[in-house]
């Protein structure tokens, strides 16, 4: 884990050099940079590394890949437009109450007659769906009589193990008993919570945060309190110390790999640092990591929960952003709250349905799931990338968006003084949907921000909404 | 509603006046009763209602059916066992705390290897599984995205148009969108409780009661009151009206129809009593109708529902019982509290299943569903006959046991002093597994009672568990 740490500094560093020199004219555009197993040998650092650094270097637009050739400095830098700055929310807790907006926003960003660019689910085309559907069948067949009984409250057996296996890559050790499978990450969320706070109770989030997050707050009667979050790094581990020296914090809720709706990606080293932090205080660490799989970068980040020794995170995940939202199936590894979640399952839910669950498991034994993965991230970071430059094409002068590292949504900020619950509005007007910003904050902030879903594969029919939203939040200025 | 209130008493007092006939020596053994057309013609009544009463007096042992040829006073009018008498619980609400037994429980319960007495799943022989399957490959072929998107949190239409158009059956005047589909009928008594109730608050439940029902109490943090409970005519009227006179109750629970562990059916009467009761003292009535579908009568008992016009009682059930346990798929019918029932839904697990909820639909829609039905209630009600008998020859000499009117359980009240969690651990042993008594009371009342499952196909193997059963409690007399 020490190693894994080190590494992601040396590939920025070196990011950082190469993009030094082409900026003061030591590499000019057109012109080739070193192989990738040249400029490893000059600084003496891992063929990896260099890969990492010429690829986050692509993502910002400074070099391209050129096919079977090498990479290139761009002959014009591609424009970007900026990114939004560091968050400063309102330093007071507060209960949420987004509900009602959320409901009306809900029912239309669902509505499949619409250019979907609201709901954050994953993209159709890309999903394995007739594969799952196959493997769904197989195991009915084999199993018959699998959907005649209730399955355990902690779920599956085979598809705890194969969750677990995949824990490697994420950085875990972790054996199918650390395991509860749930009704997706949002049921996972709501046992976790409930383990671990009591009505009242104040938690600490990012800012802007995933409004399904809220909400679940909203719903078991718990404050929300926003740390000013960084569209890049993530939750400010400053500001974080400095809440809790203020204020009683029952839990925190992070997203550190690819946040919604930031597509912010934590270093190791802040990972380590906000880990270490809530352990040594005994606050309980809940952390979403859905979009975890999704990078764009060339490796897995690691969890939070791969630096927990005290068993204080509580990870929840689930398939619904990889494989199928409509399957709803997610899990969490509670540490040491376990016996208490598994309880909350029980008496929740009682268990998960089983026929899904095995066909899932199926799915990540023998069904080429990484295969898949592989294509999907590719996919995502190629739309993310299209659809940035569409807001710099379309959207008003000033307007600011994020650069995720992962995941499927864009964060657009634009100038003072567009409403974005207005925006929405008339979108939905012209059969376009988008969320609004304020459903991510309790205080209802960030009313000129909005998201964006980047993950659909881009058509005639996403340029021309992306015009007429442009075209709607010009009018606003 | 008021002609059917009136049948159900009539169907009763033909079977009280015909019992007195033979009782009294008019009908001697051997003898033939009046054929069912010719005893409608006598008495004014239905062919119906006299039909209902010839059932029910074949439940009692008193008649037989004979085939093509008529009922018949029986030979030697069977022994059956005493039944158990009115409860009297505490009259004072308490927190639960039954977690834990019930954790230990539940895992036993659900072991396949073991004579399976305990857990209330329906009979795996009756279950339409293949059918089921089939619909699932039908319907995943026929809509190949669904899974690819959530669903909306009310659920699918088409399943709710089906729920909605049985709702005649059990007298209900239902559209689809009263209707909200929920993970079971777990999930929906967990929405409508938090939707109705406090932390702290006290519900009114019947005692003994569905122990699923006093974990979700104990975790919501919610106090329990029981009210004296009649094993056949269901919870009293006058006590639950008293003690609504003497404290504060946020909501009562109620399983009107074949009430799990008793298996008792309120009349009309009685529950047109108690849905104006409370709906005069705008007290929400949770109604749990999962084994509604499973009478042993020839007609399907109505819902509390079907006599609220106030729309104050939130109907909670499921297929578990009757299609498949392992889908989990159920719904609520929650009166006027749908939109907090609706928002809760979405914050606990955003939405149901797609493929499950349109395989059911499907079933229910053109899968023979009722024929299945038919068949079903007959073998229930054939196992339960057979077990009560069992009781009679097998169980010490004291022992009372329910007669239900439906549903796949038996409620046993051994003589004092036998401590069913220790027969339930010695019964664990030998390879059978029973649910113990207090796990039906939020005071861990009914030390001397066990809840049997009485679905499963009878065998040679529960037949000798019953007999083990037997003489492990005639030891610890």
């Amino acid at each position: 884990m020490e190693v894994a740490s080190r590494e992601t500094h040396l590939y920025e560093q070196v990011a950082d050099k190469m993009t030094r020199l082409i900026e003061k004219g030591t590499l000019k555009p057109g012109e080739k940079l070193p192989s990738v197993r040249k400029l490893s040998l000059q600084m003496g650092v891992s063929i990896s590394t260099v890969l990492q650094s010429y690829l986050r270097m692509e993502d910002r637009g400074t070099i391209e890949a050129r096919p079977k050739s090498g990479y290139y400095v761009r002959e014009r830098p591609r424009e970007l437009p900026p990114e939004p700055k560091m968050s400063s929310p309102s330093p007071t807790a507060s209960t949420v109450d987004i509900g009602e907006l959320l409901l009306e926003v809900h029912d239309a960003i669902m509505d499949p007659g619409i250019v979907p660019l609201g709901a954050a689910t994953p993209n159709d085309e890309l999903l394995p769906t007739r594969k799952l559907y196959r493997l769904l069948g197989t195991v009915a067949r084999r199993h018959e009589a699998a959907s005649n009984r209730y399955d355990s409250p902690q779920g599956n057996p085979g598809l705890r193990r194969q969750i677990a296996r995949r824990g490697i890559d994420w950085g875990g050790t972790i054996v199918p008993d650390d395991i509860v499978i749930t009704f997706g990450c949002t049921e996972a969320l709501n046992l976790c919570l409930r383990a671990v706070t009591r009505e009242g109770d104040t938690v600490a989030v990012e800012s802007p945060v995933y409004f399904g997050f809220l909400q679940i707050l909203e719903s078991l009667r718990l404050k929300a309190l926003e740390i000013p979050t960084h569209p890049r790094e993530g939750m400010s581990t400053d500001a974080l110390a400095s809440a809790l020296k203020k204020q009683k914090i029952a839990a925190v809720f992070l997203s550190a790999n690819f946040q919604n709706p930031l597509g912010s990606c934590m270093s190791d080293e802040r990972k380590v640092e906000i880990v270490r932090l809530l352990a040594s205080r005994g606050i309980p660490l809940l952390e979403d990591d859905v979009y975890g799989d999704l990078y764009f970068g060339n490796a897995r980040p690691k969890a939070l929960k791969a630096f927990d020794r005290e068993e204080n995170v509580l990870l929840c995940s689930s398939f619904s952003k990889t494989i199928s939202p409509g399957f709803r199936i997610g899990w969490t590894i509670p540490g040491r709250h376990i016996e208490r979640v598994r309880r909350l399952k029980l008496s929740s839910t009682i268990s998960t349905a089983t026929l899904p669950q095995m066909a899932i498991a199926e799915m990540l034994a023998n069904g080429g799931y990484d295969h898949y993965l592989r294509g999907a991230r590719e996919a995502y970071r190629a739309q993310a990338d299209r659809m940035i430059q569409a807001v710099k094409r379309y959207f008003p002068e000033g307007t600011s968006v994020t650069r995720p590292a992962g995941g499927t949504v864009l964060w657009v900020e634009f100038p003072e003084g567009i409403d974005s619950v207005v925006l929405y509005r008339r979108a939905l007007e012209k059969n376009i949907s988008i969320v609004p910003g304020p459903l991510f904050s309790p205080k209802r902030q960030y009313g000129n921000c909005i998201r964006l879903n980047c993950g659909n594969t881009w058509s005639e029919r996403t340029e021309e909404a992306m015009i007429t939203l442009g075209r709607l939040a010009e009018r606003m200025t």
